[in-house]
């Protein structure tokens, strides 16, 4: 059961260390740590093997990619050794990389990614291609009167105007082509009535929005705590320190904004209440990919007695991520694989603005994932197969 | 149906914690913050209201309820305007305490406490007298022949050494008068088989050991959270700073270690390994009630890269003891109305070191709980009492 | 040598917890902690007295005195038993607090504050009176061609036009009235070339300005550290959570502003070098005037290896200023009393944008600081007086 | 002007970054960072140009140079670059690496070293060798009646009994071959009057105890702001985990005792009182080279209003030593050069534990450092040589 994974962004540092970390994988060079889906709970057969993943995406810049993996090795990203070790396999992935289409109007431009992704998936002979968006967070996108409809939509992207933000026309491009779709990014993506409509049509699964690596995923542990403790949660106020590509862009307020707002949602949902502070991103360029966060907490406890707990998150964006993207990867391929469509909303385990109306307690969102990984598993007849 | 709550270190920090609470909740003078059985999910019939519970107590100093309220008045522990208010019940309360027996063989001790759990429970037509440990930690007990075997024990009580700890004398007296028990230190309590046994055969619930209020309760969301995303953790040290009696009393090697041992544990159990590190507890007597304890957890991702997540508690900690201390109450006492005898494992939710095997993670003892707490409500016929 | 200290602001924390905490001196009832000119490197006969300070000042609220000192009290930054006993002397500091005069022209709202303080001055005989700003930090003013003459802006003021921003007007009325000025806000204050040669000419001194309380203290001693160890700083990132009255002024962007870069000047000229990295102020109103800064150091080493240090302060603004507030007050009448005129660089210890250019390094300031003193009690003949 | 310095422990950790640095900074691949004397206030004539530094040492164990060199770059120490840049003159240095003596007698094993030393400032043509003590710490000594006479403790090593810990016998040896030396440990050294006396017999100057690196390095700045502030510290607490081999060492209590005493005196001295709290090392062996330490530090402000600083130090503990051995090196051999014998108290700026009595304070030490050192440079004649 070859498996396409399909990287937008494929030349940025989350996917590239996806893609070393992949190829280490599969050469048994690494351990998969960070691997959610080789838990014990989670392992199983109706998920492609590591073996099985084939590798391709889309990038508006040409660098090589081994040049970016040494640029991560340098940053202490990846481990140099593994990038050395990795040569001929990642020059096998740089024949699969394309540079994104940039002439014409969007229709003529999602048709050469439909192309794209109609030949990779002949060429290897994959059962599906996975198409995951790992690129630079957008601004957020204004309404157009053709968002909601795909008669409408079709018709609005053959006009010189651009109808879609860029990670909505590669999703739309990823249904048109039959491919189940990812979004990491907190852009806008699928999240359109109109290509919701599409994706339904055609019977395709799809994930998102946002993978939650830092501070959030802390306080998504942290915030049912107060919460099981009935404990007042009275101030919540965050600061992210980073540096790297995705720093610079939020840099931006505009896609700010964006990733800020989808930050505040988780403790109001957990709590039931929103408490005062807000969530900063700020840019420092030394920092590179490895991102300080630093939390305050003020509650009220019995009598109310005022308490207060801090928190500061060193971690590594990329390393954080990249195994989650291999992770989706394989999890939106299995539901594919069932027959299983529309929003997959038992991934919100790996989201901070997931898709439906889940919680966003990590605890129960880890139970509801475990349970539908285990009827994926239970649906594949057959040996276990690795 | 109206429940005693005897405190045996009833005039410490946390238990005039608790007492202020519990008056302040029963005359409306303040709202439930921190109990956990006033959540939505654990509310119900079953257990008996604030207003129903009768409070009294042993302690060894006599020191009046009212001075110690107002020390901690002064310490930001509880408001001075509660002690103010409530001058009226505190001396009621007052009136329900006594000094510990001290003066002949442990049998005579036993039953001079036995004699008062009595009188107390017939004074006030109460229907039961759940039993609560909250007096300072004690060092850990070395063994003793009749440790193991009620009658064994019997007879050795009545000779001239002593052979239980005095935590395990109090639970001996408590079961001997026909009393749940619950044990929120560390102390050896009710944990000897000749104990157990006897409880047994009385029938009663007990609950324990040490209550999970600081440093421990966020270990066991946070340490679930890197179970969950397959991050390897590396080390995991943290340093507990606190005053007060607790802190003076773990100043002593020997009951420092109880505490640190019964602190260790959740990793290793949550984790399937023991990371490097370990945990100290220091006495800075001019912290007072109030804990600072800082936590420094390196671990492993994706490709081996080190990240690390710091977090510092600044909690108080009677204040987030006593909230516990009437939910254990109220819950032990629905228990033993229920006719649930032996450990109460379904309570892990509150303890450091719960009985049982039960895991450490905080989200899964929280679903054990409500299930366990729905049963017990669901056995009560009628309407809601309150 | 009886002084008057008139504040500007009267009724705010800053002036509220000075006012509090001169008279609580007097009367003996608290300790000096805090007092930098009680320290024995400083203390002296050319210092007036806390017996000899004289309270009065301006506020555009009305609050009572007594209330205001009630709600620092119950907000923990003031002890509740200093503003029982201190009732008798705070309603006589009462008395001579006015409402700031809001009606007419500049110059007359000028010659209203200028009578106000002859009429103090004189009711109580006093050699002097200081005039020190402590009131809500106001938005950078914009320019105006009378900031540069002061016959210009004599002139200017009599029109219908607002000439100076509100600090600056209450400096030009402190020099009319002969009064030496401090400005503990980063308002503009006499910071305008006009006003400066009005000071001149009636030889009077001032000091300023943004007094120097939490996160920039710790900043002007950490970045020498760096500096005299050869450390190459890579990143300097701070975030200020912050309540209160100062906080709320401080959402406004404009006012923040100019709090932010006095904020970063310190680094650079303590350095050589500005580091990446910014200083955050955000307004959590639940924090009141206990304010949390945190900041995170990169930092290379020997051969480039990267560190970090990380720091959290956890300060009670109010408290830490207040106590600065009479250390000038008492600094800046001793240098009027012995002739002293103009921009007094010397006191560049507690402000955070000090005048003229001296070093931002705390241990310098401050021997600058004993030096400058020294020859203040130098010039005072006689024995000591206290 | 050549200068010899020859380390002792030349394969650990810190002499291992030192050579590596010395060697890059003589090649021009790396740039003084960290380097205290090539700081515009300190750099000048006197100093030995890192081009005049010929290293040299011994050590117990016989781990090839080039071999540690590999292991501290692939910790992430030293950048790997420069190790393979460097083959050649870490080949060079390991010819002057010899295996510690540890037969014969005390006095046997001391001619032997002092053979080395001869031999090595002969065989290079060396104006002197400055030994430097870098290695593990070792326990406390215990008394010993030859250890205050220079004739009898000549007499005493040359029985069958140790009469010096190991670190003394080598200064003994240092002295005994003419040899200016540095302790950049807590060991014992030179500190027995007997040694003493005989460095003051032969003029040789002298200088300790403990490198300050790191928590006690910020200490000794954030103390003086409290002093100077008039803030009374009511707690310092610190914890410090690391690992690599000092760590190991400090793991035995023994020393850990000698190392965390040398920390505590620092505040006391600085403060003029002791706070409560006291300072901890934990080894924790996955840290690696890598040190982390938190301090707590509550202190009262005005009116006697508690306020908290926290602190996290994550430093690389022989990246910050090696530059600093340097430092050393070369002042020792300054202030031999000029003729300056006995303890060099002007060199407290380095030490956690300096000689003599000098202030704690950085800023004090960094003034007093400057001052010796430009007599140093005045007094050397002729033209800047470098």
């Amino acid at each position: 059961m070859r498996t396409g994974v399909w990287l937008v962004g494929a030349r940025g540092s989350v996917a590239t260390t996806s893609i070393v970390g992949a190829l280490a994988l599969r050469s048994g060079l690494t351990d998969p740590t960070g691997c959610v889906t080789e838990l014990p709970e989670l392992r199983g057969p109706a998920l492609p093997a590591f073996s099985d993943l084939v590798l391709g995406g889309h990038d508006v810049v040409a660098t090589p990619l081994a040049k970016r993996a040494e640029t991560l090795a340098a940053a202490g990203v990846v481990p140099g050794r593994l990038v050395d070790a990795l040569g001929t396999e990642l020059a096998e992935v740089e024949r699969e990389l394309r540079l994104a289409p940039t002439v014409g109007t969007q229709a003529d431009r999602a048709a050469a990614t439909i192309a794209e992704l109609t030949a990779f998936r002949e060429r290897h002979g994959l059962a599906r291609v996975v198409v995951v968006n790992v690129s630079a967070t957008e601004p957020a996108a204004g309404p157009h009167p053709a968002h909601t409809d795909p008669v409408a939509l079709r018709a609005a992207l053959a006009g010189a105007e651009a109808v879609l933000p860029t990670s909505s026309l590669y999703a739309y491009a990823a249904v048109e082509a039959g491919c189940p779709y990812v979004d990491f990014t907190p852009s806008t993506g699928l999240r359109l009535p109109a290509l919701r409509a599409l994706a339904d049509e055609r019977g395709l699964p799809y994930a998102g929005h946002d993978g939650k690596t830092g501070e959030t995923l802390v306080k998504s542990v942290l915030a049912p705590m107060f919460a099981m403790r009935h404990l007042a949660v009275r101030s919540w106020s965050g600061v992210n320190l980073l540096g790297g590509g995705d720093g610079a862009t939020l840099a931006d307020p505009a896609a700010n904004a964006a990733k800020v707002a989808s930050k505040q949602r988780v403790l109001g949902e957990i709590l039931g209440y929103v408490p005062q502070g807000g969530t900063r991103i700020d840019y420092v360029e030394e920092l590179g990919d490895h991102k300080s966060a630093w939390d305050l907490v003020t509650f009220a406890g019995f009598l109310g007695v005022g308490m207060r707990l801090e928190f500061t998150w060193h971690g590594c964006d990329s390393a954080l991520a990249a195994p989650l993207v291999l992770d989706l990867a394989r999890l939106t391929a299995a539901a594919h694989a069932a027959g299983d469509s529309g929003p997959l909303e038992d991934l919100a385990f790996f989201f901070k603005d997931p898709l439906g109306e889940p919680t966003h307690a990590l605890g129960d969102q880890w139970h509801r994932l475990c349970a539908y990984t285990r009827r994926l598993h239970e649906g594949v007849s057959g040996a276990y197969p690795r």
